[in-house]
């Protein structure tokens, strides 16, 4: 069996695997560049985004290709504060879901739930696309509370008009809010979401597009993004950095830890990115949040563990750390649940699948490649009767 | 702004609008030939896997890569009957159903839950993952059944020990069992399921791979599928089909009707595909079906209607009939809830799309793509209350 084309178009078009470096469709949304340009959603640099705005001006920007000017950034607070309640489908659903349910499986499920409840289900076009974008942003993350406290029977919180999307999912997760440190840390949390928000074509927003390329609706495709969000190669990395922190468990074991990984030819967590070879510009940016965060909280041990392990892996492998590695450090910080920190990821990344959603039906295309063969040469079927 | 790779690799790779003819993986599952090979599942004719097989069958080949011997087959089926009843979590879903509700939203939050609640849930081994497709495949007509007979207030129906899916399925949805006609819908069905059970990297399939890329689970990567099957460019063709048959009404009104289509610019469901340019050989399988079963059933009112607009379409557009064209006659004769085409799509698409799932996952290679950035270029960012 060799591997063949099976078209004379398909030959003519290399095979990368992974459709590696392969341009599958243009975009507006994000430039990531490896060298001056930097990573920069709609022409901002990330970190002018990430140090002098807020998520809701970052989620405003992607789906509208614009910031808000003043009034515009008071009238989408505004619409997200009045998109919080949850319908009753969703509260009914709240009661199906096993305690021991992954919480990304129950968030797949239940963004679809909302999708098949949605008041605007039949309407696709752009401005209901936007709508329900608006919708998602305000009530994953009281859905994702909702769930988690359910599960272990802490009282239900419910978001306040007073506090930020960042804010209000500091409190919902952690019960903090009001003072300094809670202050400090949803400072820390609107970073990160900022800076999760959105990268180019990655695999969860890659599978929105397809799905959304055969001009289904919009929680479908984000579905179908959760869904990809999920796996251990993707989304699930920054609870994985966790768990070895964990793992590691104080500064002091760090280096013997990551050598002994190494030896072990182990995989060590949070290091690498498919398309940022030589760096990736937002760990900069969130490293610098978690160390400043570890002496607010005076509590050091995650940063300094952390930094152990990322002067070892770069020295001995040339591997520099992605967003998830010092976003774990930060986290940690935060008492975020670590079964959470995937669902944080899709609170943030909403904005950017949505946008790529509205952005591919706005000049659509079917996503439909080829396959190489590889399989069998034709043979001559057997009937039932006549099989051994 | 101007059209612009993003690294210099990207710049080398010549881009195609929607994937078009790109290769993007290697499969052993499925050849589509516009030439002597025609269509094949596992180097098998399409036409003797129709003509002398059964969907249960064709969904051992797609999943395992050899038909069964007699035991295999005998022990699939025992499996699927043995995984028929919902468990509890998915009985109270049907609860939270509106009436109104889009059956493929429906299937879509079914699945994911099915997914979350599922007893291998945290097992991702290629063993476990057949095990969970030979669930999917019993537990999907139950399912759709179960909710649509629920929402019109019709008697629950269970599947029966003593038929085969495709009978099981027909009797499911329409009560039909037994008699020589239900007999004879039943195989008419069971070949549009081999039919419509693989066509390679489609774009519910593709969806299925780009998530399953990440070490997702195959609910994940099957919950992607059925969200990106709804859309009206892919699944939604065929009930589109019936709509448009119905509105025509007689083979009296046929040629007017398509005329007038014409002229007017409409498009005319259920002709062309992306890849089958010079026609779709499953087409010629179900045509004859469909046209042997009006005669049965001495309703020919369908067919002859569908045979005067496909002369038309070929005569005016060049076009072919696609696999949906004439699978609407038929489901048409038998009595199928429309809204529930797509969903019997699903039924059938389930056993490829699991199939791709497991070679993704056995060979595995990120799916993740570039984009050619279009957007603004770099521009100096104003905070917010320097905004107008």
């Amino acid at each position: 069996m060799t591997t063949q084309a099976t078209d004379d178009e398909t030959r003519t078009i290399p095979y990368r695997p992974g459709l590696e470096g392969v341009p599958a469709g243009e975009s507006a949304i994000c430039q990531v560049d490896e060298g001056d340009l930097g990573l920069r959603y709609r022409g901002y640099a990330i970190g002018d985004l990430a140090e002098q705005g807020t998520f809701e001006d970052t989620a405003y920007l992607l789906l509208y290709g614009e910031l808000p000017g003043k009034k515009e950034a008071a009238d989408f607070a505004e619409r997200l504060r009045a998109e919080w309640p949850l319908p009753p489908s969703a509260e009914a659903f709240l009661d199906l879901i096993p305690p021991a349910a992954h919480p990304m499986d129950v968030l797949r499920t239940g963004i679809s739930l909302l999708g098949m409840v949605d008041r605007e289900v039949e309407d696709g076009s752009r401005q209901a696309n936007l709508r329900k974008a608006i919708r998602l942003l305000a009530q994953t993350p009281e859905l994702i509370a909702a769930v988690y406290r359910r599960t272990r029977a802490l009282p239900r919180l419910h978001p306040r008009a007073d506090l930020s999307l960042a804010e209000n999912l500091l409190y919902l997760l952690t019960g903090r809010q009001g003072d300094a440190q809670a202050k400090a840390m949803a400072r820390v949390l609107d970073i990160s979401l900022i800076l999760y928000a959105e990268h180019e074509f990655n695999a969860s927003t890659f599978a929105a597009r397809v799905t959304a390329s055969t001009l289904t609706d919009l929680h479908a495709s984000v579905t179908s993004a959760i869904g990809t969000l999920k796996g251990p190669l993707h989304g699930g990395a920054n609870e994985a950095v966790a768990a070895m922190l964990l793992d590691v468990g104080s500064p002091a074991r760090a280096e013997r830890w990551v050598r002994t990984a190494l030896a072990e030819k182990r995989r060590v967590m949070g290091f690498g990115h498919r398309v940022l070879k030589k760096g990736d510009p937002r760990s900069l940016i969130i490293q610098r949040e978690a160390e400043r965060l570890g002496r607010l909280c005076e509590n050091q041990r995650w940063y300094d563990t952390a930094v152990i392990i990322d002067r070892i892996m770069q020295k001995e492998k040339h591997l520099y750390p992605n967003l998830d590695f010092y976003t774990a450090v930060a986290y940690l910080l935060m008492d975020i649940p670590r079964e959470l920190y995937t669902p944080v990821f899709v609170c943030s990344r909403l904005s950017g699948w949505c946008a790529h959603v509205i952005e591919q039906q706005d000049h659509n295309r079917l996503i439909r490649p080829r396959a190489l063969y590889t399989g069998p040469a034709p043979r001559t079927y057997v009937p039932l009767d006549r099989r051994g």
